[in-house]
């Protein structure tokens, strides 16, 4: 837009006259909800430390802490050869889709083959834990949910 | 429970007495969400036949109108080589994310590659298409809704 402006340059004179109006570069942008991609290969492990979760580790794709997202999560749990993810619940729903290799996930005391091409549905609040199988195991996991952040994880047993 | 019953038996006699009583078997039973396994091998392919759409299969394995499930929707797209999803739009948010083959999905006039290990984060209402590359093209898709047959696909173009 063009605008009548009075300023005092550099030399302190005033000067007046008609500029053409445009935001400046540094201004802060309203957030928009933008489609990105992120490759798993380019996103850093996060887990394998805490002998609570198991040896499980983990890379978080779309999640509201990280990506301007706010209507699902998404991230691949990755397992060695005989990897765990121990017993635990949350109360958010959760999906599976096994990706490479194999194991065991147990949902209340029920246990069920994950290999790819498999989806597992874990009701809200069931008790689940993974065990990967001699060729380790990865898979998508995903949640209804704003941010993974914002899951509150309840492991059945505590490691002493 | 007991419970002082008192009924017509097969010879119309009138019989009153204490029993006890339980459902029958036949009793419709309140819904329960209990975990599931869907192997993706299993289920059959849905689409390919109406050119609107292109020439893209897809097997749902997790929709409240096939499974006892109100948080999200999981399937997977399936394109021969070439093969085309052919620019839509939808109000929800989706994911996709890449299994085998590569291809490309443009979304809102900007192309994106896929291939195994890509996630991708469409906007709800923006437009997107997906053409497959020379191997075809696997990836799930999933949604934070209760059933995919709610969701209402707009596409672009109209094939006469």
């Amino acid at each position: 837009m063009t605008a009548l402006v009075q300023f005092q340059d550099a030399s302190a004179d005033i000067v007046t006259g008609a500029f053409d109006l445009k935001p400046a570069d540094n201004c802060p942008k309203a957030p928009s909800v933008q489609a990105f991609v992120v490759n798993a290969a380019d996103v850093a492990s996060e887990g394998g430390t805490d002998p609570v979760f198991g040896t499980v580790t983990w890379k978080t794709l779309i999640s509201g802490e990280k990506t301007n997202t706010s209507e699902f999560v998404l991230g691949i749990a990755e397992f060695g050869p005989g990897g765990t993810l121990h017993p635990h619940v949350h109360a958010p729903a959760e999906f599976y889709f096994g990706l490479t290799g194999s194991g065991i996930v147990t949902i209340d005391g029920v246990a069920h083959e994950i290999v790819p091409g498999v989806a597992i549905y874990i009701p809200g609040n069931a008790e689940h834990g993974t065990v990967a199988g001699p060729d380790g195991l990865r898979f998508a996991y995903g949640f209804a949910e704003a941010a993974f952040g914002q899951i509150e994880y309840r492991f059945s047993a505590r490691v002493a």
